[in-house]
């Protein structure tokens, strides 16, 4: 299986933020037997998430999406992958009661732009978020997977351990990545290299 | 001027080294004019690099690359601008001089895999390295620049400080990107972002 992972947001692509996420996905994914091609980071813009992603559905059997997943009118993952598959999002009733429920329980009232939290679009179906609002997608169409998680790093990874992970194990094939590291000393990269080759 | 950054190597795709290049090169770019629009992380696959590094050329001003530039097989980065850009590499009769100094100095052979660090191209030119012996290339064509450094975090900083940065700013224009953070407290970020909206 082709994967490849794509971080949303423009404080990581500007280097306010590092991008911790992808490595802790990627450390995963050859025990899955996933073989990993890119990472890549854009930043919030719609034109250019929606080419990343399309670029991706081409190449990838699956793509791992953090953030772009917030209430703003920055936060445009959910629309950039319904933009790219053609599909229309509708808020989920389930999802919405849940949401108003959060910010019930916190004393608040939702902000109407949260609203897009409670979106789905017909091939995506729920990732629970029980650290915040924003709940992930997994998505799958014509033998390719799309799974969208939130870019807060403890949400993310508890999003993936409980959800994401599990449901890539079962489909996971025998065939894993094994690595092997060796440590060597003074002698160039060039010499251990040419030592190691056969 | 827009601009992406590419990290060549497969341990920083899978994690195992987190990519710290790109954040020290994507927090200067700002005051510099130049645009960030993609961050890119592939590993040493050839057909992968050169299929990366030809949409960068196609859709930026300004690539810019770290890792890749080492003495093994797996090291790719020249092999693959040559492959983009149809120009034959050549040893740089001063940068095999200095290179096999640099061994002599140390008191080890030079293997011969090291000689591609010699390399050039026509549309290339040096960029020293004064840590390591891998230099960098400054490679400008058709209004296109790709530039590469080291992958080692202080052998790219020192390159990027002598040599990449001072050029990027001889060709900034005036305008330049300045963002404020503004902290809040309590209020979810789509109430803020509804108050600060206008």
């Amino acid at each position: 299986m082709k994967a490849e992972i794509i971080a949303i947001g423009t404080e990581i692509l500007l280097g306010e933020i590092i991008d911790t996420n992808s490595a802790y996905i990627a450390k995963q994914l050859p025990e899955l037997g996933i073989d990993l091609m890119y990472k890549s980071v854009v930043g919030d813009n719609r034109g250019r998430i929606v080419e990343t992603f399309r670029r991706g559905w081409e190449r990838s059997d699956l793509i791992i999406v953090t953030g772009g997943l917030g209430p703003t009118d920055d936060d445009m993952t959910r629309e950039g992958i319904a933009e790219m598959l053609g599909e229309e999002p509708h808020v989920d009733p389930e999802l919405e009661k849940h949401l108003r429920g959060f910010f019930a329980g916190r004393g608040y009232p939702m902000p109407e732009s949260n609203l897009k939290q409670a979106w789905l679009i017909p091939s995506a179906r729920t990732l629970l978020n029980p650290r915040g609002t924003a709940p992930g997608w997994w998505v799958e169409r014509d033998g390719h997977v799309i799974v969208t998680m939130p870019g807060v790093p403890p949400e993310m990874e508890r999003m993936w351990a409980n959800e994401v992970r599990p449901e890539l194990e079962r489909r996971s094939t025998s065939e894993v990545l094994v690595t092997r590291t060796i440590k060597t000393l003074g002698i160039g990269e060039g010499t251990v290299d040419e030592m190691a080759k056969p």
